[in-house]
């Protein structure tokens, strides 16, 4: 008698999982509100992304896009892709250029009313050698590249040219201050060659106080005419300045800098296929090649593992994507954006339809939002659309503005209705972008795991609900 | 005839910069949404908050009430109020509960499963010593103080009681978390002393993932009875657990903690005096004293600096609030919170109006916004009005919502028609929080005074229109 009851009990228990569990799975992603909230505790708890993060810092390291380190990156990611059971993981190989930094820069100021002290730097990428003996000049300070042009070749010619501008500190948006000064890091070296300087200095764009230098691309010229450019460090740019206000200054140089033969390189694509509407994909996204300094953490390690840890998050809650959920690990962002070119290229020579792309390359601080930007004819309805989610997104502080995206999927634009770019807390960012203390440790982990359930709230929304008006 | 042209143009010159000056200084006032710009740009431009922190964590360091460096806090925040220029600079000066931590306190696994291990650990705050030799028992582990309660005085007499609950992941707002679980250090060795025990340890409560111990507050019954109480670190506690699964654990401790007489301890104020309604105050405030770890960095070093530094930008950028402001630096929020009650006792003496009163004690991080409560009759008028503000206040990524204050200022709660919490994000508060972590290098400055143009954009807000419905 006991024992049939126990039977009785066990098997009114067993039906009573068997209707909950489908219930539950079901009514979770039915109800928006209770999807994210369900998708920010899941990532909170279960979220793989400091371990993965913690192996591509410390056991892969910084990767340039052509070394072995880069390689390295595609075989672990592809692994950890694998692991979490995608529909498929593959890869898209193609040419990268391949530049190497050889041996440390130095640089001296050898005569100024200050006497001879050393100045930290750090060669730009794409940068040329200066020899092995290095070079000496007198130096040229200047704070813009119109600046550097108005005083012309006669001033300019045998002179090393010191950029001095800092990044604006009353900006708070700190990627608006980067892209305020970057040009002279960028383009400033080309002018000053034109005219007719031996050697670049830079004050590292930056938003810290110390004296580590940030590196970063600056145009090289394929046809030659290039001289050598090197990042200082703020506290060494400090200094410098001092010097030159109490008259001329002095200074020895050298760096090395070689461009090899192109290499090849890979994306790594894993995706979830849609069972509805698997034409219609959704890239989330990240770039896996770093400078060749520190752990690549914020930039882009975080990106990518965001990139990964989104497609892990659904797979792990069971949920079902209507569209095709495609996660793209970008190649050569840092040294020539072969990786996006590629990628859309081979997008649209297979004729394929992106719902939408979003890359995460801001750094894996606190989310505060997406911007969107687009100029194919549905943009305005889909960006009317992502609108109409905003109460939803709201308490997880989220904004939704137009803006800029990514420069991996700006390629896609003519073929993606929206570009998306995921938008953390950008204060912190500039103090270890492009620079030796870009690493692990100054990734904090729940923030990095917030970044992964908002772009997954927004992935499943643009998901469930498509990007069309009605 | 050229000279008088120039001189022309000079006299021209001259009497447009006459003009314009005042023109300048009233128009950025008059306009709200120009006077928010005005101030975040002047403080992410000229605020010197970097280095008053820099001084308080380097130089004066952690400062326990009734402390020697406690009464170092005082003059350097009292000079640094002195010399921004206030109309006055003052001290409320009481009785502090003055407890000391004595030496290092020791915890050891002396019998289990695992073998013998160290336990890392810190006494937490008011808790007394367990005689020089130490003690040994037998661990007994429980997650809740309702779970202590239930096993009763039989299983708990002659144990270690070993709190093992952690702070919930999934929980977003970190505060709520830390609310969620801070009970069993508080209330928990107070219930295991009630029971028999003969010590309690608690895994921290913290969202850290490495090893150091968070102290705090503790229970402490004046009339005897308490027992010793530590915190272990988070590793630690792991261990420990995993010992316990695989059997019995005996573990022996030490530590020390001394109540001495009560010292003398100061509240440190200074105010701008009000051009039109001096008497309707308007606090902003953090809490002076920090636990006997790092260096009360972000608690509450960023809160004080923040206080200081909102009436040092408005001197700076010449503004003459109508309201008086008042900064209130306090004394014991740690342990006793005699600063707070002092306080609200002497503007309740003085008959003081309080329109409202602010307090930033959440770190140093990127602000969010603010949480406002109140029971006093004009609270629901005053809540709408700056709830008017919203659109002035969104661009800065701040949110207005109803929420606790600060413990400092509860105590005004009958006098002050607003309590306001300022709210900076919290992902990183409990990896520092009452840990020898909490030190300078993990306050980013720029996010700091990003805190300061929050509350200063508040402060103008409510002093410039006031809190009343019309």
């Amino acid at each position: 008698m006991f024992t049939r009851v126990k039977i009785s009990i066990f098997l009114l228990f067993t039906v009573m999982c068997l209707l909950l569990v489908p219930l539950k799975a079901q009514s979770i992603w039915e109800n928006d509100t209770l999807a994210l909230d369900s998708i920010y505790k899941d990532v909170l708890m279960h979220s793989q992304s400091g371990e993965w993060l913690k192996y591509l810092c410390k056991q892969v390291g910084h990767r340039l896009s052509g070394s072995p380190a880069y390689q390295s990156a595609v075989e672990y990611t592809s692994q950890v892709l694998d692991s979490i059971g995608l529909d498929s993981v593959y890869k898209q190989t193609f040419l990268v250029p391949h530049w190497r930094r050889g041996k440390p820069s130095e640089v001296r100021v050898v005569e100024s009313a200050t006497g001879s002290f050393p100045i930290t730097s750090l060669a730009l990428g794409n940068t040329v050698s200066t020899g092995e003996n290095g070079l000496a000049a007198e130096i040229l300070m200047v704070h813009s590249i119109e600046e550097l042009e108005k005083l012309g070749k006669e001033i300019v010619k045998g002179k090393i040219v010191f950029y001095n501008r800092r990044m604006p500190d009353e900006v708070i948006n700190t990627f608006h201050a980067y892209g305020r000064t970057v040009d002279q890091r960028y383009n400033g070296p080309k002018l000053a060659a034109e005219l007719g300087a031996l050697a670049c200095l830079v004050r590292s764009v930056t938003t810290a106080r110390d004296d580590e230098p940030h590196t970063g691309s600056t145009y090289h010229n394929p046809d030659g005419g290039n001289i050598p450019a090197l990042a200082i460090g703020m506290a060494s740019a400090d200094r410098l300045e001092q010097a030159m206000r109490l008259g001329k200054v002095r200074l020895w140089l050298f760096c090395e800098g070689h461009f090899s033969t192109d290499k090849l390189s890979s994306n790594v694509i894993g995706e979830i296929r849609g069972s509805e509407f698997p034409d219609e994909i959704i890239v989330v996204s990240g770039h896996l090649d770093s400078w060749d300094q520190g752990e690549g953490a914020h930039d882009d390690g975080a990106g990518c593992i965001h990139a990964m840890d989104v497609l892990h998050t659904l797979r792990r809650m069971g949920y079902k994507p209507r569209r095709t959920i495609r996660c793209v690990l970008f190649s050569n962002e840092e040294n020539g954006l072969k990786g996006g070119a590629h990628y859309a290229d081979q997008a649209k020579g297979r004729g394929e339809r992106h719902l939408a792309a979003l890359e995460s390359d801001r750094g894996g601080f606190t989310p505060r939002g997406f911007t969107f930007e687009g100029d194919a004819p549905g943009f305005i309805p889909a960006f009317r659309k992502v609108g109409s989610w905003s109460d939803l997104l709201a308490p997880y502080g989220l904004s939704l503005e137009p803006g800029g995206s990514g420069a991996d999927i700006k390629p896609l634009q003519p073929q993606s209705t929206l570009l998306v770019g995921f938008v953390p807390d950008s204060q912190r960012y500039f103090d270890f972008h492009h620079a030796a203390t870009d690493v692990f440790e100054t990734v904090n982990i729940r923030e990095l795991k917030m970044g992964t359930a908002a772009i997954t709230s927004l992935i499943f929304l643009m998901d469930k609900h498509g990007l069309s008006a009605h």
